[in-house]
């Protein structure tokens, strides 16, 4: 059977999403908060120069540098591009990565709660989401796992042999909340513990089946003529991530003060709702479908 | 009487609060959302560089630049120091201001719900607390005119022969939240309607009092031997602005686990608490005490 020897935990990719942050600090003077016997854990501040400026990033998107065509492409010179090669210097190429897991934490703005976003596909992975909701129901789980190849994946998290994202929110930029970085140390702890019965072939009884939310689409924000936004997310869509949205629910209210109304057939699963870093790129959410994960598949 | 005529409505002293810039495209559009019969209404959008930078400010908060001795220095040269001086020109000095009314709005990361707060002394402005709780109940009125004189204001709600500012969170930087947006334009309508009842003299009966919260002191989050943040806001405490904070109540977490109790003998009421925007100067929360305003009062 797999085992996971070593750990990567990883924490300001975005320079200010604090909570991981902040726990590798509280970590790094309280290591035994998560060491666990089979495994040996390190951490890694990934963006401090963008930390050091409270910002997303300085030049570019670092989450957005995996790729492994843009990791063996010296002529990218920015700063997060050559920090991804660094970060990937440690962390090892993606054929032969140096750790078994890579855990990268992150906030949000938008109201989804603890996630557990799942970027690749193994069995191991069925099982932690079944254990993951067995000890804490209130984590929704997001699978994004088949719509890329592992080399076309520009996620950090896809550095380890296997890798998964923390996400939580709502937390603004810049800011810490107790109860956001509470929620991140729980989920995190649970994974730990996954990892640690799993090396011992010892996880309890888990559900045979768990609710989780793929992705679909993103969707713009309704523009104008001029490129701008010509309309924000409606008060009854905020803060409603996770929650089914159907046809004839309001979506945008514009300027003009008119609603507009979501129009496909499908209900979907919105998630990342108004997220503040992706104003630059006019997305005003991600679109998801309820699934079912077969906690036991093999696939 | 004293009369209201000109009035300039200032969104984006703060380049990453997006619902006063919004509230300024929406209204350029439709004037007539803002229009009285007795005031000659101007806008302006007050950091436009930080604005597309999605900032707060390029090189210095410009909120802190409109004290008569920083506008009238020609050494301090950097952008909003410059910029702050560019908007005494349009607004007038302090001693020859050339709107009556300046209306600054504004947006936190906290929990304050839609705020007015005062800054300067006059009768006007205690008839105006009782209009706008009679037609809004839900807005927190904070009081902050008996501190600095009005040539030590550094304030651009200052520079108008009377001014206020409208202060709505909770919303992240960078964010433009319908709720928010809404409790703005709501609220600066009835500010708005006040002046023209007022300019009429056919204001409607008021209540005798109301309640407000005048400030009293800023307070730093615990740091470390580093001069790094060794605790975060207790998450009993957040989101409580404007609630009583009393001796022996949770204020604090460590990132040992220790929770700091709040030690004082009064009774305060904390607002801004956990402000991203306050964390450059380690800033915790501010501290108010309740106060009544007597509507109909002379001073």
């Amino acid at each position: 059977m797999t085992q996971i020897k070593s750990v990567a935990i990883v924490g300001g990719t975005h320079g200010n999403e604090f909570s991981g942050i902040y726990l590798l600090k509280k970590w790094q003077q309280h290591p035994e908060k998560i060491a666990r016997e089979s495994l040996s854990i390190s951490t890694l501040l990934a963006n401090p120069k963008a930390f050091e400026a409270t910002k997303r990033y300085l030049d570019a998107d670092l989450n957005r540098q995996f790729r492994t065509d843009l990791l063996t492409d010296p002529t990218l010179g920015n700063y997060e591009q050559s920090r991804a090669k660094a970060i990937s210097l440690y962390l090892g190429h993606k054929e032969t990565p140096n750790f078994d897991f890579v855990l990268d934490l992150h906030n949000t703005t938008s109201n989804m709660g603890p996630c557990l976003l799942l970027v690749q596909q193994h069995p191991m992975y069925n099982l932690m989401a079944g254990y993951v909701k067995l000890k804490m129901p209130e984590v929704n789980i997001s699978r994004d796992e088949d719509h890329k190849s592992r080399d076309e994946h520009h996620l950090l998290a896809t550095m380890g042999k296997f890798g998964v994202i923390v996400e939580v929110g709502p937390q603004p930029q810049g800011c810490l909340r107790h109860d956001i970085l509470e929620w991140m140390e729980t989920l995190t702890g649970h994974i730990l513990d996954f990892l640690e019965l799993y090396n011992h072939d010892q996880l309890p009884q888990l559900p045979e089946s768990v609710e989780a939310y793929r992705f679909l689409s993103e969707v713009s924000v309704p523009l104008d003529e001029h490129g701008e936004r010509a309309a924000m997310v409606h008060k009854d869509l905020e803060d409603n991530d996770f929650k089914p949205l159907k046809k004839g629910d309001p979506m945008y209210i514009t300027f003009d003060d008119e609603v507009i109304l979501y129009q496909g057939e499908q209900t979907v699963y919105p998630n990342f709702i108004n997220e503040a870093a992706y104003y630059d790129k006019n997305l005003a959410m991600s679109l998801s479908e309820k699934v079912t994960i077969d906690v036991y598949s093999q696939s």
